[in-house]
């Protein structure tokens, strides 16, 4: 078996202006990056408003484990798969983050057979979008210290300044910081740190605006700081939206590119799945829809976590309405739900299987709340047993619903087709009535409480007095109407990421909410969230270079 | 008058393939940036080495002025002159720095009639040549604390790190750091602090690259920090410089844009003409001169600077040699060398232009130690007086060469076609004789001291007996043959910016040493240097942003 990236070296890319003319798209309303990435112009995406939409499916999975889901694999190939059949489709899936290649291994999107190219670029620059963001959040930090340095005319409590830096980096040490070191012509000390760039509320910003208007008054809704009377500072006082606004004008473009079946995939922003909503941008989600008839995206992490913002948050904000999910599960992750180790993974185990199938129960029962029809897809695995895929399906079947196993990884879109033709028809069949789970009107800590309740299964969300009066005070000053962002784990429907399955009988402790006034939610802390990671002890970077053929090696 | 935006935004912009072939470089052989920019394939470079190269025309001024010199603006305006009058042409400049574009203004390549488009994006990200950079620079910084927080193999003494991270931002918070606070989780802590990107060893090193395996040795060379022992510590100790090339694989591909009159512009790379050598890059140089029989360029700063460093460091490195020298002044400018203040540059005063001369003399003589021709542009201002003219063109005829009024600003090439038919003549005739001030194997002092005596008139450098072993160490290590690299104000021949004209009985202080064993030179500071700017009170970022038409205002 080759790999990904021998895989996607082999592959046959055409030119990007071919793969835009499969959605109409001119090639004077591309922007080339080279001969195979391009963004889509604004005045081509103004163009479109007038169209209908096609229909958004969105793919989720169980909780994460560490014998992975294919999560994006199964995005890309069931684009594919539509494309294979016959249907006018499109992939929407983020962008991947340049720091954390240099540490583990790069981000590729999707493997196998099902892969966006090209790969080395994606995992790279790409077309400079994180760099634009990187340079927007930077600036307004530059700006604000620049600002107290002047006079402070706007008095800001230099004590109380929340707006960080960012760094497409993992460099910990960055995370805490004290600068305006050195005396007076260097300004003022203080503490702050650096954050990641895909953890900048610019970052969420950019995937939730609607177009470059909208982008500019979220830029100037963000809180940077308190004054000394407490008011909050926004960026709109330090005069820096517009400038900012510039820096991200190009960046603000949906990038499309192709799969290694030239299906074409927009491939647009990355916030992170905790403190943001993870999912890729608005402006590419709403492109993409007004070109094919069928767009297939993603969410980050598993469904209590991705699908839960993508519904209450993206599609809220956003006036977009799933027409189905597929909820990605395999085997071997069912089987570590059902309490087997990694290691055993290896040996058939179909009673762990079906006690693990608890976890993919839940996610179901938790989409059906959306009023979204869900199909499961079953990522095969070289080694899942005849018996265990029955028992995955037969536990789906008792529920109403398919459980479908699909082979793109092995086999590309042949591998696929029973999915995409399910797909296609419960999309068809206008049954998803969709509907966020709780309305506007409802007060933060009742929407927190909700999420945690009716999506993690859990009695209650806690939360001290100090959270609730800060949650109140917010709604006092007019965000009670946003939608809240939870940053949990991942690896379990509590907060502890060792729990697997479907628990009940917990509470969801609530440490510390932020207010993302730009990016519009409330962020919810239950646990600890890293905003900016580390390099491990042999970082990839070591391994990372141009071989003879000037190819890059090490970054997959 | 219409300003340099609007005659900007006015253009009738060829595509950039239509203007690659003008050059020979086939569509396939440009990796497009949008509709009007593209860098030149690596493939196609190499497929170049054989062919023979064009004439190098050197355009450089006197000491800048208040009053303005115009250096890129004829730079660009010989170009487009050259090609007025038939001749096959490139032009070769600096990138720009997008942080200083959110303090005072852009800095828009030429000006008038006799400008580089497209404007705003070479203010903004361009390529993302310089994010590559800071990513690339950056990434060693995170290697290097990675390294000590993991046990520190190579007994780096952490009191003795010199390599600091990068922005390119005007963040003068940045300067002066502690990082790693926060924990053990967060690393140690300990003294740092970021420069702008355009200071980073790294741009030099891009600069002076021959090819992609140059670059890797050169990055691989960085000198990072010293152990324990006091023995240097390089970037390739910590394995990083495969992957900082794998960061600049793109980047170290030229740009290619266009004047207002389609003159092929080549646009790469800014290191910084003090603590750095202030030109374009090596590789674009080079493929423009296999590429066109004609390749104007300019340095940096003063001839003092500028041009000293262009032949001691750029041309003795990468085997060029200048066939002609055009060097810039302009009536105003030669009036503030007489003694005239800004505010009376409006009247007439032939005897403070005869005066300030002098200023001019000095560096055509310096030039001429070069062995290279030289012919002094004129660039007229509206207010120089023919009076004031005749004097510059008397003391310049008195010294048996041309100095010809040039009006590309207002009018173009057609206002430069003397200029132009002059300096082909000269490059033509093939009487530039080319040799570096000093031989490599000069010691170092000699050599900071020669630049001194011989270039700026001084009677000599004057160094500690700290410096003086500093320097004699790094000779005994092996680098005694690096050229030198002079940081000091561009202002003066003097370190004192307030001295004008040609000053004698003065001398150099060297305040301090610096190795960029990864660029090749031996940087001598003679006085403060600022490596991070700040913003102003009322920064330009508060005035830049999109209009009704989605046009950027207030960058320029």
């Amino acid at each position: 078996m080759r790999s990904d990236i021998e895989i996607a070296r082999a592959a046959s890319k055409r030119p990007i202006q071919q793969i835009g003319q499969t959605l109409g798209i001119g090639a004077g309303d591309l922007v080339p990056y080279g001969h195979d990435k391009a963004k889509v112009s604004q005045p081509f995406i103004d163009s479109l408003q007038g169209r209908p939409d096609g229909k958004l499916i969105l793919v989720t999975a169980i909780n994460p484990t560490p014998a992975g889901e294919g999560k994006t694999t199964t995005t890309v190939g069931l684009g594919d798969g539509l494309a294979a059949i016959g249907k006018k489709v499109a992939v929407c899936i983020r962008e991947a983050s340049l720091g954390p290649c240099f540490g583990m291994k790069g981000g590729a999107a999707g493997g196998g057979r099902a892969q966006v190219i090209p790969m080395e670029d994606m995992n790279l620059h790409f077309t400079g979008d994180f760099h634009a963001i990187t340079s927007a959040h930077n600036l307004l930090a530059a700006m604000i210290d620049n600002h107290i340095t002047w006079g402070n005319a706007l008095d800001i409590d230099i004590r109380r300044i929340t707006w960080r830096r960012v760094m497409d980096m993992n460099d910990r040490a960055l995370r805490q910081i004290t600068t305006g070191l050195g005396g007076a012509a260097n300004g003022y000390a203080r503490e702050t740190g650096f954050d990641i760039t895909v953890a900048s509320e610019v970052m969420a910003i950019l995937c939730l605006a609607r177009d470059l208007a909208d982008l500019q008054d979220r830029v100037g809704r963000v809180v940077v700081a308190v004054r000394r009377d407490g008011t909050p500072v926004h960026a709109r006082d330090l005069k820096a939206d517009g400038a900012m606004t510039v820096l991200l004008r190009d960046a603000m473009q949906p990038n499309l590119v192709q799969t290694l079946e030239h299906t074409p995939a927009f491939v647009h922003g990355g916030p992170f799945a905790n403190i943001a909503h993870g999912c890729n941008s608005v402006i590419a989600t709403a492109t993409a829809l007004k070109l094919a008839d069928y767009v297939v995206t993603e969410a980050g992490f598993g469904a209590d976590l991705g699908a839960e913002k993508f519904m209450n948050i993206k599609c809220r904000k956003a006036g977009l309405a799933p027409a189905c999910v597929v909820l990605v599960a395999t085997v071997r992750a069912m089987k570590m739900n059902g309490g087997v180790a990694k290691a055993d993974l290896g040996a058939e185990d179909v009673a762990a299987v079906t006690v693990g199938c608890a976890n993919l129960g839940r996610h179901m029962d938790n989409i059906a709340r959306f009023g979204v029809p869900v199909i499961v897809a079953i990522n095969h695995f070289t080694g899942d047993t005849a018996g265990e895929i029955a028992a995955v399906q037969d536990f789906v079947a008792a529920r109403g619903t398919r459980a479908i196993l699909c082979r793109h990884w092995a086999e590309g879109s042949a591998g696929i087709t029973d999915l995409a033709q399910a797909v296609a028809e419960v999309a068809d069949a206008g049954v998803a009535d969709f509907a966020p789970l709780y309305p506007d009107a409802m007060g933060l800590a009742d929407k927190i409480d909700t999420v945690a309740r009716l999506i993690y299964g859990a009695d209650r969300a806690v939360m001290d007095d100090r959270i609730r009066d800060r949650l109140l005070s917010w709604e006092a000053e007019g965000y009670g109407d946003l939608p809240v962002c939870m940053a949990k784990t991942p690896y379990s429907f509590t907060t502890d990421p060792g729990v697997r399955g479907a628990p009940t009988g917990f509470d969801v402790p609530v440490r510390e909410v932020r207010l993302s006034a730009g990016a519009g939610f409330v962020v919810a802390i239950c646990g600890e969230i890293m905003t900016m990671p580390g390099l491990p002890s042999a970082p990839a970077a070591e391994r990372i270079g141009l071989n003879a053929a000037g190819q890059i090696e090490g970054l997959f």
